[in-house]
Order: structure tokens, then sequence, then C-alpha cells
């Protein structure tokens, strides 16, 4: 065990992605790192812009031989790109396996043998090295695919109820809400009877999150979406939403209706609408439109990015910790996540299996497992 | 001196707007109260929406014998305004006088014959009751016009410089930067040594701004315009910007430049923009049109409104006592204001007239002086 295969991305300042596979050298732990054979690695929402950029991913070609897979990239695309243009990188946010190899320190060597969920920015790899802290450690009995998903949406799910918490809500909306998170979500806001406003667009995932326990699950493409939607939030007294969406007007459908139940009672001009913060937090982009903000909802509003290493870099080491132990505790219930199929390396970069996973369809997901040949 | 005549504004569900002067009685003030003679009461763009709401006023119809006018609302607008639906309520929400009478505190009493600035919401009227905090108290020689617009623009351009401190920015944006407001600002950033990047719509605009002494003046309507921005925020380091405009892409050509600056130098992926928080506070709303954001700054950014009376609670009552002295001893200066002409009661509700200052063009502000006939 000296060398490890890893897959890389690059995009030239010609225009082209390369995907490739290569051989790499295992480093030598330091005193607070572990090696991880990572056996099962999510292709997550998250890793596709890293991995793809803007390459048009319908003109692949894969050369078996050489072991890449290389797509034209627009030029005009080129330059929003251009802190990355011309170099090698590592993809693959997270994984899991077991701990190979530990540096010197008693805490290394302690997970020796244990299945670790992984946080790192090269996990489509065989052998990963990290530090403990990216390491979340797995009870006895849970294996590399129970545990892939420890991080991304866990964390995440997690984090929206925390930051909810430390910034004075009491309760949440969730948009996209039928994605693997928003399973997540859910299960945590009844477990701690968080009331949750559930935003999805079809019928079929109404149904999905109301057999999972939802109370509130509003249908984003019916006629009576604008009232479910105040009904919701004036029953729940929500003032923060996680939207996962990102472009178009459903953020701001959100705050309207937030100052809609915020000023119901109010008498007198209410130039400046609803005393109480409105917030809402865009995690994803799954739509690349513009954020349209109609802005009739008063003065005490706020939009913003949220991003979850930013968020935990806010947290204590301890609060942490106890974050950590709660995904391992529930990795095969609160957290428990379903995987589509097993990739292995080659299969990873083949043009019309790549077309398959970057769709990211709901309640699609696909790991990869460098031990599949 | 047992009554007092004053300025109403209704909309009835009917929807009639319906502005009247009508004659009603001085309160006795309270221990903590004064009772101002109003002499200059600046018409705000802040004033005009609780004034006429949204009725058509190149409809409005004037009754001299009956000291009121009426202007028709469109019958689609009236759920927008349901909170003030029917209400005869006041108007006016800064001004200044001579303090004519006290309550019977020492720190009332002795107000008594001082020159005041103050906020109410009610100062379009011969006389107004105030409690202390809400007045500013001048020095010997300000009069009452000088005094006029004590609040509204000196705080909000103070409150800005405050919450760029508060916040953790060095230096700030700010557009229609050629407003009342505007100078004012300019004349506190050249003072303390607070770089403004100051954007504006027209030339002439540029000049007047150069020739007050502000070093980044950016034209929006320029060719270079995007590449101007760059380059002031570049030289700046401004991640602040506080947005009269509201709608349109303005606050995302902010931030997307915020973006460019914070990352010029990013190498590898970079996915999810420069560390800095990018923030846009939208204090006012010149274009109605929907905000419209096109998130290409990365996912530490946000976009809210900010509210002057709002920020103010947040700051201790010795410091907002520090910043009323400092507006009293730099009201002919820093803070000073110029009116374009004063209006009395029945000429502020001159259709004519009304329409003339609605238009709230730039450089133009009217008062109204309850004292002239």
């Amino acid at each position: 065990m000296n060398n490890s295969q890893q897959l890389f991305t690059q995009i030239t300042s010609e225009g082209v992605l390369e995907l490739s596979l290569k051989t790499v050298d295992i480093p030598s732990p330091k005193p607070h790192e572990v090696i991880v054979k990572i056996e099962a690695a999510p292709i997550n929402p998250s890793d596709m812009w890293p991995m793809f950029g803007p390459a048009d991913l319908r003109e692949a070609k894969h050369d078996s031989e050489a072991q890449t897979t290389t797509a034209p990239v627009h030029p005009s695309m080129l330059p929003r790109i251009k802190s990355r243009l011309d170099q090698t990188l590592p993809i693959g946010n997270e994984g899991a396996g077991t701990v190979v190899a530990a540096g010197e320190s008693a805490a290394a060597q302690a997970l020796i043998g244990k299945t670790v969920g992984v946080l790192s920015g090269a996990t489509y790899a065989q052998y990963c090295c990290v530090p403990l802290q990216a390491c979340i450690v797995h009870n006895e009995g849970t294996v590399a695919k129970d545990a892939a998903s420890s991080f991304v949406n866990p964390l995440t799910a997690l984090g929206m109820v925390e930051t909810m918490r430390l910034e004075g809500h009491t309760a949440l909306v969730h948009t996209a809400a039928a994605s693997s998170l928003g399973t997540m979500l859910n299960k945590i806001c009844i477990a701690e009877n968080v009331p949750l406003v559930n935003i999805v667009r079809k019928q079929q995932q109404v149904d999905m999150l109301k057999k999972l326990g939802a109370k509130y699950v509003i249908d984003s493409s019916s006629d009576t979406y604008k009232a479910d939607l105040y009904k919701a939030i004036e029953e729940t007294g929500a003032t923060l939403a996680f939207d996962a969406i990102g472009g178009g007007e459903l953020a701001s459908d959100i705050l309207t209706a937030m100052e809609q139940v915020g000023s119901k009672d109010a008498k007198g001009f209410n130039t400046y609408g609803s005393l109480t913060n409105k917030q809402v937090y865009i995690y994803g982009g799954l739509d690349f439109s513009p954020t349209v903000l109609n802005r009739a909802f008063g003065m005490t509003w706020s939009v913003g990015g949220w991003l979850l290493m930013r968020f935990l870099a806010k947290l204590s080491p301890e609060r942490v910790g106890q974050l950590h132990k709660k995904v391992a505790d529930e990795i095969k219930t609160t957290f428990a996540s379903e995987f589509t199929d097993e990739l292995s390396f080659e299969q990873a970069i083949t043009p019309a299996l790549m077309m398959q996973y970057n769709a990211k369809k709901t309640g699609e997901k696909y790991l990869i497992n460098p031990t599949k040949k």
C-alpha cells in the first residue's frame, strides 16, 4: 500500500475538461491524521460543479486506455472559472471507509480498523489522508456504505436547526424538501418538535413526506400554493427558511407570506412591515436563474447565502463533536441514505453514466466505490 | 394656545384618499414631554407613502372651504394597505421649532425657548407633543429651518457609518449618492477617512460630488460602469453597500464586483467564492421593480432591509446621545439641508404642488411651515 488510484479534474484555458484516473503516492500520516481506505463516496450535487464545471457533457468522450474523459467547455464560460484553469484538482467532498493507517498520536492510533465518514476534497480515491477532525467515527456494525453520506446532508440538516436556534427563530421552512436532506430534516424536526414547512413541487413528493410524518407539506405546483403557504407559516410561526432552489420567486414568496402573517393584525400605516426579522438562506442553486425579490415584505428581512462549512466554523469544537456523535448514533435511522447504484472509477467517468447522475433527479444518488472493478 | 391645526390622511375602504386640515386639542405634556411649536417640517420621500398611499394624484381635487383634498385609489391597491383603511392618521416624520411648554421634569423644563428638531409621526401640525428622547436640542443661533431635517437624513448617514464599524467593514458603497443624504455621507466619510464609493446616474451628479471632494464617483449610465465599479471596490476594499434604489440589478452588480475583487487571486475551484461577508442593505425603494440577484457572488453574501429606527434601537442611549450632539453641532455644515420652497398647510394639499414634490427630484425638497398663511 504505497500508492492510490485517484480521480482528478482539470479544465484547460483552451476550454477542455479532462477527468482522469491517476496513480499517486499515499502520504505518511502526520500525528493527528489517518489513512482511510475509501469504500463508498457519494456523488453529491455539490461535487458536480467542481467535477465538471460548465462542460458540455453531451459531447464527452471517454478513452478507456488512457483512463480519461474529455468534454468541451464553451470559451464564454472560461472567465467565470479562471481560478481553476490549467490545474489538476482532486474531487470528492465526502466518503467513508476503513482506517488502515494512522499517525503516531494515541487519538489517531485508536481509529485503526474503524469505519469512519470523512470530509475531504479528495475522496474519489482508493486512499485518503485526513485529519481527525474531518472524521466521524462510526459505531460497531456500521459499514462504509451506511456511512458514505455522514457529513454533507446530516450536518446540513442539523446545521439548519442549529441556525434556527442560534438566530432566535422557532420554526423552519425548507424548499426542495423531498431531497435526502429534506427527509433527514423532517426526521430531526419531528423528533425535536420543531415545526417544519416543507415546500415541494409534486403531489407524489407531498405523499412521500406525509407518509414520513410531515405535518406541513406545500405543493408549489398547486393552485392553492400561496394560500397554503400562508396558512402553514401562520400555524408554525416560521420566520426562517432554507432554500435549495435559489432562482425565481420562491424566496420572495416565502418572505411575502411571512410578512403577511406578521402584519395580519397591524393597524395604521405599517409602512415598514412587521418587526420580526424574516430570513431566507439560499444554500443551493437547483435553479440557476436570478433570484427575484418583490420586496413586498417590509424592511426587516434578509436573504443570503448559507454554507455548511462556514457555518460549522462558527460553532465550538465541543458542539461540533456532539453533532458528529449524533450522526454516528443515528446513521441508520435519521441519517440513512439510499443509493441508486454503485459505480467503479471507470463507470464514474463513462459519459452515459455521467449524464445520468449529473441530472440530479430527486431520489437518485450514486456512490463511487473504488474497490469495485 | 389650546388647540392646533394639523394635517391628517385617510384612505377609505371605498378607495378615496382624503387629506384634511383639522383642529385638534393640544395635550398636556407628561413629565418628560415637551410641546414644540413647529416652524419647519420637511416633506421627505419617507413621508409620501403614508401621506398619499397609492392614490392617483393626477385626479386629486382640492376643496378650499372644507380644507380637504381627495384623490382616488384603485380598488386593486386596497388589500396592500388594509392596515390603514378607514383611519384618520397623523403625518410628518420630522420637523423643528421652538419648545413652548414642557412637562414638570427639570430636563423638560430646561428646553423651554430652545430650538429642537423632533422625530414624531405628527409634525405636520402647529404644535407637536414629543418625549425628550425624540428631540435633538440645537445650539444658540440655530433656527427651525436649519434644524428641520435633524433626524432622518443626518442619523441615516451616521447610522450607515456606525453599521459599517459595528459589522466589521472598512469602506462603504452608496447608491443614489447625489441625494441630500448622500451629500451628508460624503462629508462624514471625508472627515473620518472612510473610503466611500458613490454610485450616481448622471455626469452632472458626478461633477457635483467631485466638487464636494468625493474621491470615488461611479456613473451607472457610463459605458465603463462595471469596470469603474470594480476598480473603486478594489481600491477601497468595500464589502458593505447601502442602496436607496432597491429595484433592478444594482445590488447584484455591487455584490458581483465585491466578489470579483475578493476572488481575484483565488486558485482552485473557488466554488463558494470569497470568505468575507458581502452585504447590501436596501434602505429605500426609488425603483419599485423587483430586486434581481444573479447570485454570481459565491455563498457569503447577504441582501436585506435596513431601517433607521430599527437600527437606532440597537444602540445604547449614550451612543444615540453622542450622535444627536454631533448633528446639533454640525447642523449648518455636515448636515446642512437646502429647501426648494416653503409651503403653507393649504399649499401642501394643493394638487399642483403635491404633484411637484411627490416627483422626488434629486436636489428638490419642500418644507411645510405651519406659521405661513
